[in-house]
């Protein structure tokens, strides 16, 4: 059989992605080219971007237990967790984890992206209705472009909204998927309300509690222990191993049913390699920790309370912080990028998201408060935002 | 404004999932349900199951490489790649990667599978056209999935229906993506002829080289470059540290402008936290012992081929290795479970295979062959296999 003639002439083959040159040109002109800035091992700059909320992951006790694993169990985990890759620390943190938040099971995956996506995908299909609010975090939505439900997303923050759609829905089988700790502005779902939607519609709720785990609720149990909904028969919750807990990793919790659905159906749990041991077992010193320190979450509150108010005295439009995050409005996405720079060269390392990273469009200097800031690094970090502001920040 | 009542009634908390269980009564019944089985640090089976090709997971430069980073990295890489999660040592692996393999530059994901999601989402796009084997990868299937792209997926090892795809194609913009060695029979797509009817078409070639990288070419640098694409400017590799690597993490190498392309717009590197410091310094190890070690791969095929011959002369319908994977077909998923739990009873760990893991269905023992395979272990592996066939295994 001949193949027909090509619908496209050929081209050589070193013009074949030329097209990305087009596209990064205007990425340039629109101020939202990248770079990478890799960093050494220790910084004096104070680390106002980093997302190690209680500062674990350079603990002793959770980098010596890293250490420690990668020696007896190897630097990886060999496999997909179906063959080779489940190993019984693994299981002790999935235990402890599940037992940490009041959850009947847990399930570790190699990342808080393919936790989110294997929870939206294994628990919706093209016989549910997925209703999310519009802000949730990107591997939330690609979870949801994945799979063939039925998706609405609502305005952000609002649980009416919520309700209508799924007052509103074709397929019986729903579910309503948020973030808890939103991850530009450190805004709150309301979850129990959002709880009380699913329960008046017969829909299941999954919160990604990536910033609320181990900085909210008693002892850091997250927010959704806060709002007294871990251990309810119709909530998931995923976390993130790589924020609080200083390591790699995630986890969805929630009924035992899930899980073993999970295990069986999650595309992003089956075919992937499982977490490295030496990651499973820094998160499993990390949740020790925690449990041994309950203060430690209260801290990181403070502190970026304390941001948040010095910020808005001088004057920038800041957002209001339930977690870690507090967020500052910039003029424009080159000059997020300028203050960010500048802020850098007195050392202040702050973090700056700029679309895709903002769902609104709007650029941002993006703050994370630490357990270990102290009162003069917080009144330092304001000075020195506040005196290299670009114009327009203030208003 | 008050919500519509309810499209559907409300059902009791504790019914909300109750779906799930009729899902499990049907995987029961199909013999399809999963269970995790934790294993200890060591043990006295013989693996023919993880994908540790090169044993490098355990040794001691590598696991050693990881305890120091581990130590003085911290567990956690604490952000994005494009915050505070490149360290040096990111970069350090991605230039080696990039050197090894003859590409212009490389980027370092937090597994194979999120770097497979970036790689295809990124290089495609609504304007473009996805011809793929159906055969792929499902992290590649996700990867198409994801975007809006047109997708194709045409029979498994047939160039000529790849050409005929991109021959029919409506979009000017196209990209042919691949396994290179197939994770189920391990069998070699014709890379060579697929790059052939790229050029022809004006497309790219995107080539998840997992279970290549390590095992073929020379001295392990993949299936890519033993067909000679590795640094042509159409061409882009994907490659997981989880297998020959013993670590964990994937990697995306090609062209520069694609790389910098992928830094800017992959959300699957974007929104989420960079690999962890212990693994990213287990993989550039393990790199650093291939280099000196140009031999251990060839050591993977022998054994492969060893198995898959002796497998063969006992009658069993087995696949041709050109890498470290050796299927063989079972008559049924329960016999698949099954022969493999006897398997396990004399010492011998296989992998199984059921739907959804098997694209056309049929259940499989999946050995893998490992560097350190002995011949002595090779002929007990065939025996233990040969003696718990089930009843209609061979034919
Ligand atoms: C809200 C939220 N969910 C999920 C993730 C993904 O988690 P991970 O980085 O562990 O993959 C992140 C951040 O990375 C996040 O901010
Ligand atoms: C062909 C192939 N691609 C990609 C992956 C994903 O890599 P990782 O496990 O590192 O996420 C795997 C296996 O897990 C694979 O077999």
């Amino acid at each position: 059989m001949n193949a027909p003639g090509p619908a496209f002439p050929a081209t050589q083959p070193d013009q074949v992605f030329d097209w990305l040159d087009a596209e990064a040109t205007k990425r340039t002109e629109a101020g939202l080219t990248r770079r990478l800035r890799p960093r050494g091992p220790v910084s004096d700059e104070l680390d106002l971007a980093g997302n190690d909320y209680l500062g674990l992951a350079r603990d002793k006790r959770v980098a010596g237990a890293a250490a420690a694993a990668s020696l007896r169990w190897g630097a990886g985990s060999t496999g997909s967790r179906l063959v080779t890759g489940s190993t019984e620390l693994h299981a002790e943190l999935e235990h402890e984890l599940a037992r940490f938040c009041g959850t009947q099971a847990a399930l570790v995956f190699s990342s808080g992206f393919t936790a989110n996506l294997g929870a939206v995908t294994a628990l919706s299909g093209a016989e549910s209705a997925i209703v999310t609010d519009k802000y949730i975090h990107a591997s939330l939505i690609e979870g949801c472009r994945l799979g063939r439900a039925d998706v609405a997303a609502v305005a952000h923050g609002d649980p009416a909204a919520i309700a209508h759609a799924l007052a509103t829905r074709r397929k019986r089988r729903a579910i309503v998927v948020t973030d808890s700790v939103f991850s530009v502005d450190g805004d709150l779902a309301p979850l129990r309300e959002l709880s009380e939607a699913c329960r008046a519609h017969g829909a299941a709720l999954l919160v990604d509690d990536a910033h609320g785990f181990g900085v909210l609720g008693a002892g850091g149990r997250g927010a959704v222990h806060e709002a007294g909904l871990s251990g309810e028969p119709d909530v998931v919750t995923t976390i993130t191993l790589s924020k609080a807990l200083g390591a790699q990793g995630g986890a969805v919790l929630g009924p035992r049913r899930v899980i073993k659905h999970l295990v069986d159906t999650a595309r992003s749990f089956i075919f992937d390699t499982g977490l490295a041991p030496g990651s499973a077992a820094a998160a499993l010193a990390a949740l020790g920790v925690l449990k041994e320190e309950p203060d430690l979450p209260g801290k990181v509150l403070t502190a970026a309370q304390g941001l948040a108010n010095g910020l808005r005295e001088a004057g920038f439009r800041v957002s209001t912080p339930y977690g870690a995050v507090v967020s500052v409005q910039a003029p424009s996405a080159d000059a997020a990028v300028s203050w960010a720079a500048a802020c850098a060269e007195h050392g202040i390392r702050v973090g700056c998201f700029r679309p895709p990273s903002v769902p609104d469009g709007v650029s941002r200097l993006r703050l994370t408060a630490h357990a270990a800031l102290a009162e003069s690094d917080v009144e330092r970090a304001v000075k020195v935002i506040t005196e290299v502001a670009p114009r327009g920040a203030r208003g």
